[in-house]
């Protein structure tokens, strides 16, 4: 059938605005592909601790567990981040979300646009033409291992645990797109130190045997610091733990020219979350500057997850087409620029 | 007196070779100032462990100990990296070392030559005037913490423990520094997800009340490692625990066009280690062609340490005046260029 539950959490900060782009061409997208879209706005992070004093709240699990895929926005705020003492963070709603729904793989294309280039801080030949997926595990390691500080705040530990089975679910799915793609996985860790990365550089190297056509490359994360910028063309599908995932692909993230660009998928076996990759920049809230395409690509990865492919490549069409047209927000273009919502409303034109 | 012991550890890889120069070096400024140093020659790292099964022999220790400074080539060997179920490593001699010695503290300066900005993958004006000094903690977090893998590798953990006192030492450091520097510290952390993040800002934010004069921001590492690549300038100390160090400090190292230029100091309260930043890159080991650059500015920092500070400036004079005359390795100029030991020679000639 082709109806679809839509779970919407807006979030924090320029989460709101963006996201109600999303919105706004997903609805067009329902029109001209005649797809019925039910939306399910729901809270999550700051705003919902301020009303709830849950940055998850029940019935929000609720809405999302029962949607067919979750659009969320952004969290964050700086209320919390110079509160070293609270107890409850905005953080701690998306982060129970990721675990809750079993999002185990988060999926983060890094691309660039020829037309933006001039954008980037790194040398146009260095970064033209580059194209990485990272796959970076979304529901362990550090951030979901046992945590304590002591009551008298003289110390304090995070641990990073992982299984194989958590290391072989993702690895798969890397393996899978990086045979679709130019057929190569560089493993990021930290093996010369870790325990947890010699598990992952053993775990991956028996599962590459499953993949003959797929070259298994292994790279130290300070390392692969170096690479992204020195050149990261050399990389294709980039497999990582959850926390060297999260500096990597943020590293990677503005290689193109702006973050407000990139979108992400989080995936698990009966749910999926896309949202982009950027923050809640809480200094540009509320001022219309912020760039929708982020979220309205996380929107187009949403419907690839619900196989609507034929409407996921018009949207990313009538997006290309916005950027070819510097039809774009202020960090895209300084001179002449549009507001969030009229970049939105051009890429709803145009489909 | 003027008399100093210096404990010399080439290790492996390209080591021996940059060690080399910035022996060679040394002597020469012994000769000009009328120093005397004994350099006292110890293993440590693969080749330790192809001669004695140990990559830090007690022997090796000892030196290191009754030495004034030790000076230190690089570590790791591709045998090791590539085989997960290795019991021992080269990494382990210099992790262990770092920690016998008590070295907390690792600096690394960042600074750009405008003759070099070319060779940099970043823009020219993103680049150009970069000055920043890393503080990263050497000797705790998940580096030293508990390490577990399971008999039948079904898991694996790594803790990051931090205690208050550890914290405290570096910090103090890093706003000295930052007092006679731009009087900024970026604390760098992951507090929205760690408890030894939030103990850090903690820590961090109530030394700061000893420095008024210094401004203290937080940076999540994530946002770091962004704003490392898109505005370098806007950083003078930042201090950060060791993985986090590890990470930042190595992508910090290609902003200046070659990682083969950039020193540290390791420092503890009665011994201190010199390095370069690079690798044993065993890819160039025995041809000639690494650039002993960072060894010997290595060696510089290792003279300010001795309190040699005419020396240590005569021999940055000495390197710059190698770099203005583009009398440099082959990763600096690809079409005229200088084997390691000729650019140790112009170096010993200048002096
Ligand atoms: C908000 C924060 C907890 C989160 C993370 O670290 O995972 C964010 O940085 C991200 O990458 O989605
Ligand atoms: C060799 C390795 C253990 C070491 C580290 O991670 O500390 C190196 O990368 C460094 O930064 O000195």
């Amino acid at each position: 059938s082709h109806n679809y539950k839509i779970a919407v959490l807006p979030g924090d900060g320029i989460g709101p605005e963006v996201t109600a782009e999303s919105v706004k061409v997903l609805n067009v997208i329902a029109q001209a592909f005649q797809y019925n879209f039910q939306f399910e706005y729901a809270k999550m992070g700051a705003e919902a601790i301020f009303e709830t004093g849950n940055p998850l709240p029940e019935e929000t699990l609720t809405v999302c567990k029962n949607a067919d895929a979750v659009l969320f926005g952004a969290i964050g705020d700086p209320y919390f981040d110079n509160n070293p003492d609270a107890k409850v963070r905005p953080e701690q709603g998306l982060l129970k979300l990721r675990k809750e729904l079993g999002l185990f793989a988060n999926i983060r294309p890094i691309k660039t646009y020829t037309s933006l280039t001039k954008k980037s801080p790194l040398k146009k030949e260095v970064v033209d033409g580059t194209d990485i997926q990272i796959y970076r595990e979304l529901i362990s390691g550090i951030y979901f291992g046992e945590k304590f500080t002591d009551e008298n705040g003289e110390y304090a530990y995070d641990v990073c645990k992982y299984s194989k089975d958590e290391i072989v679910q993702i690895a798969h799915l890397a393996f899978q797109d990086a045979q679709k793609r130019r057929k190569k996985v560089t493993l990021v860790d930290k093996a010369n130190v870790l325990d947890t990365s010699r598990l992952w550089r053993k775990v991956v190297q028996e599962i590459a045997k499953d993949y003959p056509d797929v070259t298994l490359e292994f790279l130290f994360v300070d390392n692969a610091a170096m690479q992204m910028i020195l050149n990261p063309k050399q990389f294709d599908v980039i497999l990582t733990e959850n926390m060297f995932g999260d500096i990597i692909s943020d590293e990677a993230s503005v290689i193109g020219g702006s973050i407000g660009l990139l979108p992400s998928a989080s995936i698990g076996n009966d749910n999926a979350l896309f949202e982009p990759i950027h923050g809640s920049y809480p200094q540009a809230k509320g001022k219309g500057i912020a760039n929708p395409i982020a979220s309205i690509l996380s929107a187009a990865m949403l419907l690839d997850y619900l196989k609507l492919d034929v409407a996921a490549n018009k949207l990313r069409e009538a997006v290309e087409h916005a950027i070819d047209h510097r039809y774009v927000t202020e960090d895209l273009n300084k001179e002449q620029n549009y507001s969030t919502s009229e970049v939105g409303d051009f890429i709803v034109d145009y489909i």
